[in-house]
């Protein structure tokens, strides 16, 4: 038997078509429309895409983008007193500062600065603190992205064993804590974890998110898990040409697996659909507007 | 063969000491004594016996203890009042407001406005996130026993497959945190994991903390596991004496584990050393004052 396909971009299409609807209606009530605010220090061109493609996302939805685009050099001075004006600028409720800053910026003292009721991004340690402890705030948008994904193949995760391969502060731990509050058995493995295959091999659930093309093989997974491959790595093929891969050997995991995302169209696209969602959230709870719960 | 025995009581007498030796240190290049400051809201007789043991062993390793005994029908807002003036008293070095609290106050509020910096419980969603992420922080008291403990029985622990049974914010959760920053391959199990005994069987170290009494039997562990019990539950005895049992039923583990804390005189007793612990370490943080690494 083959798996099936986790359709991450039908899911993404269809959370953003949502969320517009979302936005629409908040706009009506409010007279106002949602604004995220993304920030980009210096040319990175793979950054320039990113934020690129959020603009063009939040825009979409109804939702005003406010760009700043910042030289290279840039200091942290300037950079941290931009990220206060946008903390205090009402019109603003989501923002992301683009991810790396060139080096003469610490970036934890960038995101710590954000403040955590516009932290969209989930960075700040306040969001990953209500996260771990359970407490309303902003959950980062690729881990929220696997998650969806996982309720949409899955319903109820209660008592199901999901094994995160991956401990980053951006996908591993926030997915493990939001799996643990679906009342998953959580298993966090890494690069020191002995016996991998083994611990992958208990999973309902495994999600991997370790930046290593193909790692996980087919042989490694119990019959019929479900498999969420968070990895988007450029690898070159026989024929010479680039193309993408995922942290999962999509090959051999199909032929075992009940489900599982495919790389490109799996998680990727839920990313930006959950970033819009966000700053929908943010805006609605500085406004006091109701929003439906399952969003 | 019987398992060792953690001796919690000798550790924490040694943590204690070595504490108290630092603190002179500090009082005799600073000039002042660290401050714990601690609240107590209403007549409850189990947190009085606590607040008074914290003090003691406060005033025992040369610090200020600053004791705040408010009635039971006290208001949010007057203790709120309250924890704004110790965060901004120069003199208090740690906060600690002993829970639970009655039912008009709301407690994560209460703790969410202690200042992060002074927050020597750990519990202030702050600090729970710079765990998370691995900023430095406080790292809540009891967990940080159970660390030390493993730490001085095992040496180094990575790669060890660690098991913790409960998902409590106070317990739970922080302990896997600190396990897999230890580079431990990490297994968060709760009420509704499937085939618990199972699961523990695979771990290296297990450590309980459900409040389940003598839940974890003997023949759950692995051939030498390292267990560390933080239950303390009150039991009736066939003799009809109440006495304190923990999670795990010691009479079997220690038959198939390699080491095991007993209860009581395992973990309980580090948890106020790893209190005065956080104080001092808060004083030289706000000092600039260098202490050991390894304290």
């Amino acid at each position: 038997m083959t798996a099936r396909l986790i359709d991450g971009k039908a899911a993404a299409a269809s959370l953003r078509a949502t969320v517009a609807a979302e936005v629409a209606k908040f706009r009506s009530a409010t007279g106002r429309s949602p604004g995220l605010a993304v920030v980009l220090v210096g040319e990175d061109p793979a950054s320039a895409v990113y934020v690129r493609s959020k603009g063009k996302a939040t825009v979409e939805a109804g939702m005003q983008s406010i760009e700043h685009k910042l030289p290279a050099d840039t200091s942290e001075a300037e950079l941290l007193a931009l990220v206060d004006q946008l903390n205090s600028d009402p019109a603003v409720d989501g923002i992301l500062v683009q991810l790396p800053l060139p080096p003469q910026i610490d970036a934890n003292k960038v995101i710590t600065r954000i403040d955590p009721d516009k932290d969209v991004d989930g960075f700040n340690p306040v969001n990953a603190g209500r996260l771990a402890i359970g407490l309303p705030g902003f959950v980062p948008c690729t881990p929220l992205g696997c998650l969806k994904l996982l309720r949409a193949e899955l319903g109820d995760l209660a008592g199901k064993h999901a094994v995160v391969i991956g401990r980053s502060n951006i996908v591993g731990k926030p997915v493990a804590m939001l799996l643990l509050a679906e009342h998953c058995t959580v298993t966090i493995a890494h690069s020191r974890t002995r016996n991998l295959p083994a611990v992958v091999r208990q999973a309902d659930i495994v999600v991997a998110a370790v930046g290593r093309p193909n790692m996980v093989k087919g042989d490694w997974l119990k019959l019929h898990a479900t498999v969420i491959d968070v990895g988007i790595n450029r690898v070159e093929g026989d024929d010479g040409k680039s193309r993408l891969v995922g942290d999962v050997d999509f090959a051999s995991a199909r032929e075992i697996a009940g489900a599982i995302t495919p790389v490109p169209g799996g998680v990727g696209p839920m990313t930006i659909a959950c970033l819009i969602r966000n700053t929908l959230v943010s805006a609605a709870r500085r406004d006091g507007y109701q929003l439906p719960e399952d969003l």
